[in-house]
């Protein structure tokens, strides 16, 4: 079997990519591990920044966001008992971000990509990248009982961070970087109306607090626990009762709740792996870094290395030029390492940490109160928060 | 003896005080621990806001400082090898800092205050402040052998982080907050011209450095260091090869070196205690709170505390309201933990942590990077440095 780009991972980067190369001619093969029910079924974040809605436009699969998906053009910081709203289309001349969940957009690719014929191969088993530092590199996979060989010119590898790609480079030839956090998030969905028609990132003395949405009729919550904590031991009642302390007077008593459809704990951690390019193979997103949640830059940091690749790529096949695959890695790690300070900022100021003691607290409202009280700094928050420019 | 306002402490901030007391006809006398010449001796920060500028021109000793002093329309952050300017002017819509030595600054208020008849007691030992809870407060000090007391209306504790006035205040009246760093600054001051007209502030794996001057002829140069290092390891030799290695090329070359008049550690600490008011006792500067030396907020802060004091105490003497002296705790705390937080995030974005490895290391040139890129991030910086409104 032979194609130009092999693609491992069929989250929304692989299929991005795959269908911004199909669109320009090039032809692409998806391997994914698991099923395509199992990969609709994970949940993550759900704040596209402006350039992300671009790419999907780009890749045709953008209609459903635009009908469904709902626009914020601000969002609200409570401390300290008070609440103050961070107008970004004010702040950024005009720009907002989109409230959609990255289900919908992976399930919008994949339909996209069923509709133009692309190649995936669901449940491919030991997924192997071979031979990538040279010219020929190839993918050894298993596929209904059969080994496969995949040959191809590049390797997207936009397996994740437990994925297959980054794990067949050698060891002296890549650099991790590593920040894990003393907490995590206890997140719960429910099909109650969202509390507010924005998000509110609440920094409260018992820990962070986040309330977010799916739709207007399905909310999102998440509050701050230590990494000890296990999801048995919250009920609905005790998720609701705490999440309400760390509000202020007023968004508490207005907040609806329900059953949760769904609750779990997830670690925070920063992560990065340097260089993103071995020979002809790529790491595209998770693949090469993590970001903590607060901020919300997981997906749309995804999607800013594909936009790179494919450029990378598009140029190489179109032109006949390796300049754009050659800068691919300097590029991305460029705004990779600017969001990853982001998200590390915005975590750093917004959460409980028990080892920074008073000084540390009394720091963060400090910080709160200079950030909503001067333009300029609310114009940086706002500017790394819609997405800082490709 | 009786006066309406005792100081304790003869540095700038009790100078200043006193100064602006005087012109507006509240009687005033200031007791010193050490000798007048001690005073002078003290060597301290030399970078003024405008609006420590404009109290110094209040009090009538603003003159010399017209003169001989160096305005600085911007500042140097060099990293990664490159080097950076940040125009403090353009971004700030035409403020400016004073590079003026604490020392000039102290020797020109104090010229001042004789010329004026002010009173003060230098050599005044074991000065305890008593009865500040009460109306009727007082304070008792040995001078030339006999001992003294002086009855007044109020305390103005100016006598720096190891003075008499906040240990007077009971344990638990008073919260104290604090961070201490793990690195010090040592400073070499030497009389060649400066390797910049603009200070240079740099962040480099081996630590941060710091190029400053005290005038055309006169350089203040600084390297981080660990705690336990020793002044006496340190030739002139040492610290010149250090320094140059901590900046970028051209600029280390463009260094001019010669003997050391002055060279000290300094360890870095930030500290605050609350409230700043106890009764009819007040704390102002260094009696109150420390900032580590990045920004040269420390002089600053003092100042903005003295304006506070002084407009609650002119409007209790001028209008009987003590309205201004009750909210002089709240509103200069304010201020301070704004400048806490400048001067906390500026350290920690400068300087050499080792233990945050390789990310923190990261995450400080992304920040870098994206403060020189962004004009509102630039902004955030440049209005702290000149120094946030009163």
């Amino acid at each position: 079997m032979r194609t130009q780009v092999a693609i491992i991972g069929s989250g929304p980067s692989g299929l991005l990519l795959g269908q911004l190369l199909s669109d320009a001619g090039v032809d692409n093969i998806i391997l994914e591990r698991s099923s395509k029910a199992h990969v609709l079924e994970r949940i993550r974040a759900g704040v596209l920044e402006e350039g992300t809605c671009r790419l999907l436009d780009q890749a045709g699969a953008g209609e459903r966001m635009h009908r469904e998906g709902l626009p914020h053009d601000g969002f609200d910081l409570t401390f300290d008992g008070k609440r103050h709203r961070i107008d970004l289309r004010d702040l950024t001349g005009g720009r907002r971000v989109m409230v959609y969940g990255q289900t919908e957009v992976t399930k919008d690719l994949m339909d996209r990509r069923e509709a133009t014929g692309g190649k995936t191969f669901y449940e491919a088993a030991d997924v192997e990248p071979h031979d990538f530092a040279g010219e020929r590199p190839c993918l050894t996979f298993r596929h209904g009982g059969v080994e496969h060989r995949l040959d191809c010119d590049f390797i997207a590898g936009c397996d994740g961070y437990h994925g297959a790609s980054r794990k067949a480079v050698p060891k002296d030839a890549i650099r991790l970087f590593e920040r894990v956090y003393p907490f995590g998030w206890l997140g719960v969905i429910a099909d109650v109306p969202p509390v507010n028609h924005e998000l509110i990132y609440s920094n409260h003395p018992r820990g962070f607090a986040l309330c977010s949405m799916r739709s207007h009729t399905r909310s999102r919550y998440y509050v701050q626990v230590a990494l000890d904590e296990k999801v048995e031991d919250w009920s609905d009642e005790r998720f609701w009762d705490e999440i309400r302390r760390r509000l202020p007077q007023g968004t508490a008593e207005a907040m609806t709740t329900g059953p949760s459809i769904e609750k779990s704990i997830a670690p925070l951690r920063s992560f990065v792996a340097e260089p993103m390019r071995f020979g002809r193979m790529f790491l595209v997103g998770d693949a090469a870094h993590i970001v903590p949640p607060t901020g919300a830059k997981g997906l749309n940091l995804a999607a800013s290395d594909v936009h790179y690749l494919f450029e990378g790529l598009r140029e190489f096949y179109s032109e006949g030029s390796s300049a754009g695959v050659d800068v691919y890695s300097a590029r991305a790690l460029s705004r990779v390492w600017k969001a990853e300070r982001f998200s590390w900022w915005m975590t750093s100021l917004m959460h409980l940490f028990p080892d920074n003691g008073d000084f540390g607290q009394r720091i963060q409202e400090a910080e709160l109160e200079y950030l909503v009280g001067s333009r300029a700094a609310s114009t940086a928050l706002a500017e790394n928060y819609v997405g800082l420019p490709y």
